[in-house]
């Protein structure tokens, strides 16, 4: 009995509270005896059936239910799938953050927006050193990714040592910083590695993801061949090396760069004050200033590489923008390839641009920030976990991984594909899937944090698929007797006035309807507006085979 | 002066009614004097912004207000975005339709669903036939694509002759019938081609489109490497080579097919009805003959390769479908690439086969049904027209092709991108763009047609990002007296009970506002109502940074 209990205590938790099931909330609990660490807290924006969704953010039950074990937040690195859930999450429970330079000045940002900064506990580590949170230590491990300052973590417990990737690729000559610390990935590997939890983004891809270095000397032959233009570059705010190279070759080519998009300012404004990129003095202007300069001795590097409808670059496309207007004399450059789901709104921006007379040029992009095959392969020869634990990533991709891990010998057993709320118990002796814990999602809408479920979204969908038909009736309270109405009101089913004749006729049939349950003594309130609904569904079903929601009020007077 | 009516009155006028701005909505008006004929009659599907809608056909109040000319609709080949909107528009409009055989095959099939069959007059016309059409005569020329008896239209008009390729790609080695009848374009070409016509889908895609055929090898490839397993195989059902190719090799393996979808069973009925389709003796099972045959003794043949959410393949993955479920003795196959807009439901797809255990194969298809640019070219030189007009693409795809014909010696000025509703007016002296002719879309939605107009779909738009709010209140009729209510109901936009608090405030802020309307002797309903939405808009937006759509009714008592 002893023994058992001592097996049991003996062992680490790995609990993923998102991932697999909701893509880009990366957030995993680390459980030992009393402590709990989390690795990262990022946020998924909403799927297209989730009607007026900003953003989904994790429920954060167990965390609450153990809090007094919660020991703080590790974070890899500053993307909004690792950080965008911290604001939401730490009014709730507020435990220390740790996370490096750069990334610390992307979540202050956030915090300041959601006036946090007074009330949260953060520090910064730095790459090598380790923190210790309860039965854990954890150490920040410099890799590279498409923003400076990403880290892979070794997670020391009392069960064995866990590396966690974090994303990452292998770039051997990296645009800022060092390249990936290889050596201390094979000295923890020397020490022994109980569980590498590696990025699969890439798992389908062979070979080695090319240097970011490689997208800088393609911008150089771009600004040569259009050197009678202005230049307008597309990228993601969050590719801190990209701008860097863009800004790099703008000041060899003598031209300006004027940044546009809210996202885009801040994150370079964040990194050129932590020193993570390097603006030559008098390149950046102002978008007022634009005007002072001929068109090709400017550059503007700007957000909506996705296509994104509010973002600047679609604003410019679609003439909204208030001080770019596009035009013969442009040169447009889309430096991203478009994310799967968006291809069709890159398109109709480009449609928009060239029918503008700009000059359209994708940027033949094969640089990703995520590990290939080869790169996943490295880093299992230098770590050599005993299991494997494929993270970061759709089903498809940890499904590939897992096939790279067990051709590099891994038993198929010691290989754990983990689900939301999978709690995978391991130490040496063994590690098995034992249990879940609630997981789950929390929707934002504007203010509001959990208080879209699914049935206001259901409402919302069936709304928006046949509007709705409103019937409004007065009853006598004493008598029981009509004495208004029935009244319909109906938004978002047919324009009314080609279906006066439409809304005559339903009319007519709510009217016997209700008249039908008046003179049967039927004057309980739900069964009346049962009625109506029945009458009016089964009418306008048969008129024009649309279901509205069909809404009855029913007011006493 | 009766030169200049002579001028105008020789001239061609080609008018798209769709096209470029309503892509899939392919339709173009040939106007000579009083004939009018109209090629093609396609519809496009909804964006993503057109909530409920169902179908998207084009307006044709111009082919109505001109109703006497119109001679006749020709077809060129049977797929949606050329034949789908011909039931729509023959209950407004009834002329003459003629096609060829399986063309006029698919379109007897919407017949027969709309109940036109006795209302409509259809002639199917064989390859090198012409039709007379007032000042017209119309030849059918053999053209390859991905459904067989495609065509291409020879227009002879006394102002010069206009070849139209219809969607088409040069396969010498078809999987059924003849190949392209190149012979006949540089025939009609050596008597002078006034302008082409010519398709400019793949016209971003250097070299040639290879034969399907090619793809019938890979099939037995596969076959051959998944002998052990079921195969279930998902394309476009209007794909009817491929499906000929996918049955050949089943047969070739000793397989039964099973062909699931209905677009799927439909077309392939009609396909072998007319012989255009040859399938072996028992060979086809019925879905529910699956189970008295091994898993490696069938192969099913289905629709859902984009992954729409009601196709036979989703409802397969997501458990749905009555008679057949996926395991990890299957293998499935995608023959087909997402369109761009499908992705993402298509690796959903993907990913919940996987997670079944099923073996999920992309076979690597660069085989379109589409003329790449040497195929254009090709075209070009055996046509030889004067002027150019690039159809069927989006704005790049007709730019890029307007480029190969400038590089073909196609002067830019005789190279016209048209637009919807634009008249080109030709003839051997010149071309000019004079004028525009209406042209629109109408939206279908279950049986109305056109009943949903724009209003109609911002009030969907606005429903389903935000709700409804719905204050009801009883003023009494002689008084203007509050007799019952404010009642608030909402649908969408907050989960009620968590947010009592804020209805509860909500119908304070309506009281107030209906109050201070009534005692300073405001009694106009219009302004009432109006009191109502600015209070509460301004109190839910302050509370919960969302703005649902406000209705107030009044009723009197």
């Amino acid at each position: 009995m002893r023994k058992k209990v001592n097996e049991s205590a003996s062992k680490l938790r790995i609990i993923p509270l998102g991932g697999l099931e909701q893509i880009g909330m990366n957030i995993t609990a680390f459980e030992y005896e009393d402590s709990i660490v989390v690795v990262d807290c990022g946020l998924s924006f909403p799927a297209d059936d989730m009607l007026g969704i900003d953003l989904v953010i994790p429920d954060i039950t167990y965390l609450k239910d153990n809090i007094s074990k919660v020991k703080g937040f590790v974070i890899t690195h500053g993307h909004e799938d690792h950080i965008g859930a911290l604001p939401y999450v730490m009014k709730e429970i507020n435990v220390p953050i740790y996370a490096t330079r750069l990334t610390m000045g992307i979540i202050e940002n956030k915090f300041r927006e959601h006036s946090l900064m007074g009330a949260t506990k953060r520090k910064v580590v730095k790459f090598g050193h380790s923190v210790n949170l309860g039965a854990f230590r954890i150490e920040f491990i410099k890799t590279n990714h498409s923003i400076v300052d990403a880290a892979a973590l070794a997670i020391y417990s009392p069960a064995g040592i866990v590396v966690h990737t974090g994303d990452f690729k292998v770039d051997y000559t990296p645009v800022f910083g060092d390249a990936i610390d290889l050596q201390r990935f094979a000295e923890i590997g020397k020490k022994g590695v109980l569980a590498l939890m590696c990025d699969s983004t890439n798992a389908e891809r062979p070979g080695f993801t090319q240097s970011e270095r490689t997208v800088g000397k393609t911008f150089d032959t771009l600004f040569t061949e259009h050197k009678d233009t202005r230049i307008i570059i597309a990228t993601f705010a969050s590719n801190v090396d990209r701008v860097q190279q863009i800004i790099n070759s703008a000041y060899k080519f003598g031209r300006k760069v004027v940044v546009e998009g809210r996202s885009m300012v801040n994150i370079i404004e964040t990194a050129s004050s932590l020193g993570c990129l390097n603006i030559p003095d008098r390149t950046l202007i102002d978008v007022e200033q634009l005007r002072n300069f001929p068109d090709e001795k400017t550059v503007i590097i700007t957000t909506g590489s996705q296509g994104e409808s509010m973002a600047a670059l679609s604003r410019m496309a679609g003439d909204i923008h208030k001080k770019i207007s596009i035009g013969p004399r442009d040169t447009v450059i889309f430096s991203s390839n478009p994310i799967p789901g968006n291809e069709k709104a890159v398109t109709n921006v480009i449609n928009e641009l060239l029918k503008k007379g700009a000059d359209v040029i994708f940027q033949d992009v094969h640089v990703s920030g995520h590990a290939c095959q080869e790169e996943i392969k490295l880093i299992y020869s230098l770590v050599h976990p005993k299991y494997a634990i494929p993270v970061h990533g759709e089903y498809k991709h940890l499904k590939a991984h897992a096939k790279i891990a067990q051709s590099l010998g891994i038993p198929k057993e010691n290989t754990f594909i983990l689900h939301s709320g999978d709690v995978l118990e391991l130490n040496q002796e063994g590690a098995r899937v034992g249990g879940r814990v609630p997981v789950g999602t929390v929707l934002v809408d504007g203010l509001g944090v959990g208080d879209v479920g699914n049935i206001v979204l259901r409402d919302r969908q069936h709304l928006a698929e046949d509007g709705i038909l409103i019937v409004v009736l007065a009853l006598d309270g004493y008598s029981d007797q009509l004495v208004s109405g029935p009244d319909i009101v109906s938004r978002g089913f047919v324009y009314v006035r080609e279906s006066d004749e439409l809304m005559d006729e339903a009319r007519v049939i709510v009217d016997e309807a209700i008249h039908s349950c008046l003179s049967r003594g039927i004057s309980d309130w739900g069964k009346l507006k049962g009625g109506i609904k029945d009458a009016l569904g089964e009418f306008v079903w048969k008129k024009t085979k649309r279901r509205p929601m069909i809404l009855p009020i029913i007011m006493e007077v």
